[in-house]
């Protein structure tokens, strides 16, 4: 950079602010061109279909390529305002006030949150690196606990960045039959792995079509955009029946105009390069990432995720961390993250989720010895 | 029309069939191109924003707009997902078990159904052709109902096509600050006026930005389209803020690319021109829908409406009739409407509700002439 009344060069500014807060993409990897085209495919090839009202169950071609890509009949899918919304019109079907409910310890604040607002009794259950300890599932089960749902997040899980191992996807879906429990997959990382091989969905381990233990959620907030909100459901045709009821009551129907939009993009030619890039992009992160957290960290413990967006970041016990006092240290050096707390019902002062999806690489160093920073100036 | 293989001119096919039953335009009164346009201004001119989560209030220069329309600072406002998922947070808000809810008799059965289902108490008040009868509502309080929230749609009322006299709406206010209820103003349909003066919003005649006792609803599906699920609350910043919170946990933001496409169409160069070209239409479907009732069906009375989608028609009550079996018959000639009893608890068996919307005015006439052979069948 040189400085334009001097002419001479200096040390670049650093950035105003650097999130590692937000779990969303930054702008440089959303494939906008490709957006507006497919925008405008959208309108010229179905105006009818993408002006008018449609129904609850989404956009009708968007929802045959789901049921296709699934490999189930097209009333096995209800495609959403974004997989928030399919989730708070599951929770709404089958949570009331004591219904017993199990997640990964720790999970996503706002499931959380949507499960205890409707008086949902929830189990939070130990996640390894290798996803929720299904032994501790199993012991609860054994000890007379009746859940009407679990909730995992199996791929890149937000916010430990883990993912569910086939031997436990296998065994948790054995106890979902045993003790007959929906097994909620919400899955919206699943197709931003930049690394490893990808893993069957418990929905096809359960056999797809014939599927009566799972339902699958996923999104396009990953591999197109979050602002086109844009999610869906899979599962049992009786149970999406009964969400269709409850979408037509409360909106009639989701837009037309995104999920057509989604539509003409993710069946076009853009797409497959477009998602090859925000992959490397992800990866380039977190190889920066990774490596700055050795240097400038070198006390934290995490697992290196093979997709997704967030990193788990553990301090030592013994220290005595206090995240809060870490985030408050962090945010006046312009860095934010969100603190392990959020994602626990208690714990997590020693831990803090990093979104590196937001956070272009070549300020990712820069943010993380700020941080190392804030963590020392924290301890006092 | 000639066929191809004789050569000889025939009559013109009927069409297989015409609804009177949705409120949805017709897409020849939908300004595809101009939407088109406006999605591509969106995506080049705030890539960012229309592509990135966004926050729970709407697309912030949407937003704004709205805000400045109606003369109150933007905290009075948020954008939704239609105006239907507004209601339906207005009602999770306010309308527990055993609440008190005073609506309009007959009103838009999905009012109905959403208050009935969160177990509210639904008084409805008679509708006159100048709306809401106003001393059935005085006599209810003095009698000591005391509402949450009284739902008025004030123009071209669905199903009746009825409009809210000035007085009346001034007499309603200050029932509202008396007896301390919400005034629900569900006001979809009033930039569709085609005839006659605008009458002011009750959300104006309360103060506008200091208006305590009104939460106005609006949308940009009868304006814009509707497939882009566009809607907004204006009220009490408190009243505002809750609702913010709720659709938060709900869906995180409302769809960004929609709001962004919406905000550029809204304030570009053709939208005035198309606006009145719907108002056009609508009038013109309505001057032959009023010629084609008093030429087929004479026995019956409507209002003809000054804006708006509908169309409400009773025969005589001493006639006996059966709207179910009129709506068979109907539907065997290729006819759809929505019997009477859809928008009443009890009642409605001689009434029917038509909706011109997305009727051409070329087949107006046949869908009523076919109407009047359904109401003679069903007589038997």
């Amino acid at each position: 950079m040189t400085d334009s009344d001097t002419g001479q060069t200096q040390r670049p500014t650093p950035p105003a602010a650097i999130s590692f807060a937000r779990g969303a993409p930054s702008t440089d990897i959303v494939d906008v061109d490709g957006l507006k085209q497919a925008a405008v495919a959208a309108f010229e090839n179905d105006p009818a279909g993408v002006t008018g009202y449609g129904t609850a169950i989404g956009y009708v071609p968007l929802r045959r390529w789901i049921a296709e890509k699934h490999g189930v009949p097209e009333d096995h899918v209800l495609v959403t305002n974004g997989s928030m919304q399919a989730d708070a019109f599951l929770f709404d079907e089958y949570v009331r006030p004591g219904t017993a409910v199990i997640t990964e310890r720790p999970t996503y604040d706002r499931t959380l949150l949507g499960l205890r607002e409707r008086g949902g009794e929830v189990h939070l259950v130990t996640l390894q690196e290798d996803g929720i300890d299904v032994d501790e599932v199993e012991a609860l089960l054994a000890g007379g606990l009746r859940p009407a749902l679990a909730h995992v997040i199996p791929n890149f899980q937000n916010p430990a960045g883990y993912t569910l191992s086939l031997a436990k996807r296998e065994r948790l879906l054995a106890l979902a039959h045993e003790y007959d429990f929906l097994l909620f997959e919400d899955d919206p990382y699943v197709d931003v792995r930049f690394t490893g091989e990808p893993l069957p969905r418990m929905l096809e381990l359960d056999g797809g079509a014939d599927s009566r233990q799972v339902v699958y959620a996923c999104s396009f907030s990953k591999t197109v955009c979050p602002g086109i909100r844009v999610g869906y459901l899979v599962g049992p045709p009786a149970v999406i029946d009964r969400i269709r009821v409850r979408a037509t009551n409360t909106y009639i129907a989701p837009n037309m105009v995104a999920q057509g939009t989604v539509y003409q993009y993710v069946t076009g030619d853009r797409f497959p390069a477009a998602l090859e890039r925000v992959k490397t992009a992800l990866a380039e992160r977190v190889g920066v990432l990774d490596e700055s957290l050795r240097r400038h960290l070198p006390q934290a413990t995490f697992r290196r995720p093979e997709g997704g967006y967030f990193l788990w970041v553990s301090l030592p016990e013994d220290e005595g961390h206090d995240v809060a006092a870490i985030v408050r240290e962090a945010t006046a050096r312009g860095v934010t993250i969100v603190p392990g707390t959020d994602f626990l019902l208690e714990g997590g002062h020693n831990a803090f989720r990093l979104a590196y999806s937001g956070v272009t690489a070549d300020v990712v160093d820069e943010g993380v010895r700020r941080l190392a920073e804030a963590v020392a100036a924290a301890r006092g």
